[in-house]
């Protein structure tokens, strides 16, 4: 049975996510496999020494997590551990599940029926009146509208919802007293003051390009589904709706006119069997049951926390996509130098989906950089 | 075996063609019951006395016939017969095809790989320069473009494969001497000098609302798939689409925004089910083998006319849609005066689906005539 943590279990959770090289797969197979924070934070110095990388196994001091911990508490924020019983299900459900949550404003609400409306940063006035109105419209009927506080369809989103009024979640990629894009600050505010605001990364961390898909596999986690409105070929959207596909979320996508680049990720997405919507009706009808917010209820209030006996019991993650040879071939043939990818292709003596699976992975583990002319490097630590 | 019409017999087939109460499944019942257009013609007055209805039966005149015969031969139109090698194997196939059509330009094109591109008359500008692209794309594929010569997307359609240059053909509501709209007269004529103009109805005849549906299926039926661009709810490129599903044939749209009004049929079709395109790349693909040009023969030679010696073996036309007992208590129900769908419904004791495909039925043989408020009534002959 799930239980909080201990204040003490606490910082050894968060030591433990902020030391090197332990990413969400890795805290919990070291959890899995130690039966505590602690221990594999102890167990740490010999990992670092079998593997013949001690630097980029550096551990977190005790008091850089205390720091951390009490500044969170400054701020008025929650840190969720992924076995307490405030953490979202559905978030834990994912085969990634961060470790440990920051959360400013109401934790409670990352447990009810929520519903994700991303899209394209430049989007056209129209995808941006779209969105408002979506948004709008599932506030109203009760569900929480999920974004990624970006500009374009994002800001729309939080706005419709904001409005309804309702309640939304912005999920950021920085740490989650650095406002991103600073013009957002204002916006932020005004989420967590009534919805709330959530970050898996370190206090103080600004977002890179690589942290972005990672945060797009948390908009879906926590979503019943995803809508796309306006998308670019290959763009973050697209991620977080490929994301929302693998965790067996529903994807939506509004259809626009192919003159207009910006709808061919959501076009593409349509002819990949994505459902068509065009109001929060034809949401509403697409999520079915899931989609129904208990009247009495609305949004669910937090379970309680009473404290159960046994010590949380840890289901191993879900095995990694990609085969691991696959991964490790790509691992071992990058480094910190951009190579095309269809060198890397090449190299690995994999076919391309095997490839740009691998690729993905690392992409979200935030240790896949990707550059101009279809090149990727290892991310820098 | 097909053979061509003597040219006593095409009169034979145009006299009971014209006459009253005769439209293209009767046709084909009575060449079916009587064996020859001759036969069934001689026999009308006793069906009509037995009917009870000689006023609606009138015959037309052997004189009437030679003059529109005649005028078409003035006018360089051919008039194929169903029967005949030349008539298009594909329009043969449909429930209700046309005994006999008027053809002004290359009759041999009927038979090419066609593709139909239809939508909404007040299209957008953006909707039209689609429409025009789709269709130069197509025809430089080696496609014919079918459309119906209206105003908006119709026009785009028929400008574009003309532009590319390709071969386009017109399928009109009017006789093939009566441009309509009129503005497209000359559009008309262009089409005629390198395509071709096709109508099934009586030289001189000015087209009414209730002949467009029955147009429609021409469109379909001459083509491999029916792309629609821009399509609002209810209107006639939904009918067209409907009729080519009904009729086999690959039905697709063109997605657009939700906040246009415009998209909002095409759309409905992209969650019915028809193929997304973007593109004519979309639409070859989706036509696969079918859409593939044959290299030498593009557009096909006519099949050679060499006379057969056996008469026309004629197949029973496809059994009507609708439960023959509802059309048949549905036509009982309605009179000339307005009815609302929703009464007919009632005193026809069947259901909603039913009674509507009895109406599409009637409409599509030009004996239906629509309201506002939903309402009905039997066409005036």
């Amino acid at each position: 049975m799930a239980r909080p943590l201990t204040a003490t279990e606490r910082l050894d959770w968060l030591q433990l996510a902020r030391s090197g090289g332990v990413g969400p797969r890795t805290f919990l197979k070291l959890l899995q496999r130690f039966g505590s924070a602690r221990r594999a934070f102890e167990e740490l110095p010999r990992l670092a020494r079998e593997a013949g990388s001690e630097e980029r196994w550096r551990r977190c001091r005790r008091d850089e997590a205390e720091a951390e911990l009490e500044a969170l508490g400054r701020l008025g924020c929650e840190l969720l551990a992924w076995s307490e019983p405030g953490y979202p299900r559905r978030l834990a459900e994912i085969a990634d599940p961060p470790p440990l949550l920051a959360v400013q404003g109401r934790a409670d609400l990352l447990a009810a029926p929520a519903i994700a409306l991303v899209g394209a940063r430049n989007a056209s006035a129209n995808g941006r009146m779209l969105a408002q109105n979506l948004a709008r419209d599932l506030a109203a009927a009760g569900l929480v509208v999920v974004s990624g506080l970006a500009r374009g369809i994002d800001t729309a989103a939080h706005e419709g919802a904001l409005a309804a009024p309702g309640l939304t979640i912005a999920v950021i990629a920085s740490g989650i007293d650095v406002p991103y894009p600073e013009d957002n600050a204002p916006l932020m505010a005004r989420i967590a003051a009534t919805g709330s605001v959530v970050s898996e990364r370190p206090l103080g961390a600004v977002p890179q390009a690589r942290h972005f898909p990672r945060r797009n596999r948390l908009i879906a986690g926590l979503s019943l589904g995803v809508v796309v409105v306006e998308a670019a070929p290959q763009s973050g959207s697209l991620i977080t709706a490929r994301l929302a596909a693998e965790q067996g979320r529903e994807v939506m996508a509004v259809p626009g006119s192919p003159l207009d680049p910006r709808h061919r990720g959501t076009n593409q997405l349509l002819r990949d069997g994505a459902t068509l919507v065009e109001s929060a009706a034809d949401v509403l009808s697409a999520l079915g049951p899931l989609g129904a917010v208990p009247k009495a209820s609305n949004p669910r209030p937090r379970p309680s926390r009473a404290p159960a006996p046994d010590p949380p019991r840890l289901p191993l993650p879900a095995a990694t996509a990609a085969g691991g040879d696959v991964l490790g071939r790509v691992q071992e043939c990058l480094g910190p130098e951009p190579l095309l990818v269809d060198e890397l292709i090449r190299q690995c003596h994999a076919s391309t989906a095997e490839v740009q699976r691998a690729l993905l992975e690392l992409e979200l583990d935030g240790r896949l950089e990707r550059h101009p002319g279809n090149r990727v490097s290892l991310a820098s630590a």
